[in-house]
């Protein structure tokens, strides 16, 4: 039985030296829980620091099967406390079960597939080139782990992006040491994660070091951690604020590091008017449930519909304003979030035409859905950006061309959607969206996150502080590791990975072609 | 014939509405060349940008096979003005033919390897994961383009960095049209193989724009560039002073953009105990060749030598003393360079025991060596700063934990070198360079970069701004590139090379494994 004790577990050592204390909320209630956190003070941050440095020194030179072995061992013991988890997860969120059991599962499927990424050598980009002849060198390359990683949680995942979340587990698949810095919006979830991971590492005898877990209710120990000078790199899934503030830490430091910032997204939706012609009602449908998922507190909610004006466009519209009208209140995720709701829906309600004004009290919610036109989004561009909650601006253009104009204006997005018909000649939609959008769907909403090779959760900024990655899916692996190359290194100094033989039977790209072969 | 007139060239056009104008400078005669070239404007400036931009909605959606055969022809037509091209070369820097003939190959030689990993699907890295039943999504990710990129010459490589360099290719190569600001040490070079790579384009009936040349003596020029909105990439090659300047400038941008700067290092090399008693004097050949290459005016030239004091590294340091004292004068490659080498060698000279007090006169040089202990390194971490030019710090050492100590000290490095006896054992002085360098040699020298998928050429900073990337080899182009994953995109709207029946034969990571097999 793990404790939940409100005290930072600078790796294998409880502490809380702090005075600064606070208290989780239970968001349907409105009340407090009972345990008091206790925020790291600056010598706890410093020996969070230190230990995870000590650790990598000795946790990079292990052999990859045992990294491989921490993450599988990681997702069998969540299972395992599964059922304290998705309590704690229920209480401090107000989110139904169901979507704690699935998030939970998701969870488990990072570690156990990232484990799998890193096992078969793909996430190692191994690329081999021995020697052509005299003269030439013998060169091999992989990624090597960057150091020290700091990872904060975040509010509206709980489990799949917050300790038990994909940069935890990417930058554990990676090789580097984390240190999480908790949500205090779920602090009980957090720490009860980092206590199975904890356990999980003691019981592998893994460096003491290897994985922290801090409590803050202030900015100052994520601050601190940014400004570290032997943190190497920076998971964090949030607000486009938040994301740029630690961008800017990030990048004044003597030796700046990667920031790795999945920030805000309008997840903007685009219909053709002949799809909305044939089957509104089956559309009207799948994206007032996609609004309405979990109160809309996703990053791919989708909070902008595009359309050329028509009467099916009128029909679609009053078909999605009925549907978002018969939504059942939701809890929000905590009393901070549905006061900044409030505050956005409010300022995006005011100046447009309200086709559903839902509701807002007490921490719930219902979706509002408002109207504008083109000229007006255009004319006021911060019409387009991200409410975080159920809320959908849809812009009904004139034509075609005012369409391109405001898909043209947006700025970098997570995803797009494009809704058409299968004979419809999509590529100029298409094309336009490409260039804001790092994940296009067809025919579909942007909710749902598949945890997949394939996978693409970043896209221009803001929508990433680096678009060339992925916070989701095994790519996600590479944002904290960077290539070495070793030439004519002989085959006892080169790592395993790379030694001739392959011992660990990783896929490596030798000479052009990929294989597991001797080389 | 192409001419060389001193104008910019502003995709097709030949344009010089400036009033600033300079001349390059022939660094063996110390006089200037004939031709004005003439500062690109604000305007000129503004018109490069947006024809790259209108370039982009065109050429992006091209097929792939254009973009292969426009690199593919580039290194053809360089080939056939090879002897015009590297006349210019030896006369703007003063570096031999042989040396001219050598970078042309080169940069002959990336133009085709990165047109083969575009061809191969390699560079794309695409990830196919289809629909595994009901309500699973089908995924494909690959690379697209970023959009117009800015590259900037660099002094010491008139082909493979500059023009005809690393960065164009690969940024060609991804699908970007490219803006050179030329540097303005070799206008003539630059301008002439600006001329070559645009009438390959508009033979082929590229779109205008798709390459644009700038001239510039100043800084404005530069500045203007990286702060203009519609540029989505950097690419630099310099001193740690320019790269953090231009680095800054980005981040100062309402949307960041990406600066590759490649900036300098010192190149540390450890020499073990045993290895200099084994032989002592042809390492001391190797190394004294290293140092003196090209007037050492690498990035990968070496400038720390680590030695543990004895009687063995007392015989190496004056066999390598008595090397360089008889290496041959070279002139730098401009007067601008040779003057700050004078000051750099200067402040390095003093307060070390000079070993080697080599010429530094009229743009002459010949390599200086020096003697350090590795207390006064960790006093004065300054002395391990690049010199740029041939100098050499050798840094003697009381025993092995003082040498570890200054290699822990060490900022990050493209290289690192380390020269042991076969049966020692290596570890720990490999962990202690994998810290923090990019590419680690064996028994061997660090200038000589190889053009190979298996290269990197990249650093912790401050060696790059980007550790992650490598400026040489085809994992260059991915720099230029963001990953977009297309979420049941029916064939028809996929781009072709994610397209089911895979036309383009492409090397795919298809549920797992990279295959040319359609799906």
């Amino acid at each position: 039985m793990l404790t939940i004790s409100g005290k930072n577990c600078i790796g294998y050592a409880d502490s809380a030296l702090g005075a600064q204390t606070f208290q989780a909320v239970n968001p349907v209630s409105d009340t407090v829980f009972g345990i008091s956190f206790v925020q790291a003070t600056d010598a706890e941050v410093d020996l969070a620091v230190s230990k995870a440095t000590e650790a990598f020194q000795i946790w990079s030179n292990e052999p990859l099967q045992n990294r491989v072995a921490f993450l599988k061992a990681i997702a069998v013991a969540v299972h395992s406390h599964s059922a304290e988890l998705t309590r704690w997860y229920c209480e401090e969120t107000g989110l139904p079960l169901s979507r704690a059991k699935t998030e939970l599962e998701r969870s488990c499927f990072q570690f156990e597939s990232y484990a799998e990424a890193i096992a078969s050598g793909f996430a190692l980009s191994i690329r081999i080139e021995p020697s052509s002849g005299p003269g030439k060198p013998d060169l091999r390359k992989m990624n090597v782990p960057l150091g020290a990683v700091v990872v904060f949680g975040a509010s509206n995942f709980p489990f799949a992006y917050s300790t038990l979340g994909g940069d935890v587990a990417s930058a554990l698949a990676a090789g580097c040491p984390v240190i999480v810095k908790a949500h205090p919006m779920h602090p009980h979830t957090s720490e009860l994660s980092a206590r199975i991971i904890l356990s999980v590492a003691r019981e592998m005898g893994l460096p003491d070091g290897v994985f922290s877990h801090l409590h803050a209710i202030d900015y100052k120990v994520g601050e601190q951690l940014v400004l570290h000078p032997h943190i190497k790199a920076v998971g964090f899934t949030g607000s486009i604020q938040g994301g740029t503030t630690l961008v800017r830490l990030a990048n004044s430091r003597l030796v700046p590091i990667p920031v790795y910032a999945e920030m805000g997204s309008s997840n903007p939706m685009v219909f053709t008017t002949e799809v909305l012609a044939v089957r509104s009602e089956s559309i009207a449908k799948e994206v007032a449930a996609s609004i309405s998922l979990s109160a809309g507190q996703f990053c791919t909610s989708p909070g902008l519909l595009f359309m050329v004006d028509s009467d099916a466009t009128k029909q679609f519209l009053s078909s999605l304003a009925a549907l978002l009208q018969k939504t059942e209140p939701q809890i929000m995720l905590h009393p901070g979030i549905y006061k900044q709701y409030e505050q956005q829906a409010s300022q995006h309600l005011e100046g447009s035409e309200i086709l559903v004004n839902g509701l807002r009290l007490n921490n719930e919610i219902q979706p509002s859905l408002v109207r504008i036109s083109s000229r007006q989004l255009l004319r006021e561009p911060g019409r387009a950006e991200e409410v975080f909650g159920s809320f959908a601006t849809a812009v009904v253009c004139e034509n075609e061309s005012e369409l391109l104009a405001c898909l043209n204006a947006l700025s970098g997005q997570l995803t797009a959607s494009l809704y058409l018909e299968p004979h419809e000649n999509g590529a100029i939609l298409m094309s336009a969206l490409q260039r804001f959008a790092g994940r296009i769907i067809v025919n579909g909403v942007p909710t749902g996150v598949a945890v997949s090779a394939a996978m693409q959760h970043g896209g221009p900024f803001p929508s990433s502080s680096i678009p060339s990655s992925t916070a989701v899916g095994s790519d996600a692996i590479q944002r904290f590791m960077r290539p070495v190359c070793f030439q004519n290194v002989t085959d006892d100094l080169l790592p395993n990975s790379l030694k001739i033989a392959n011992p660990e039977g990783l896929l490596r790209f030798v000479n052009g072609l990929f294989t597991n072969a001797p080389c």
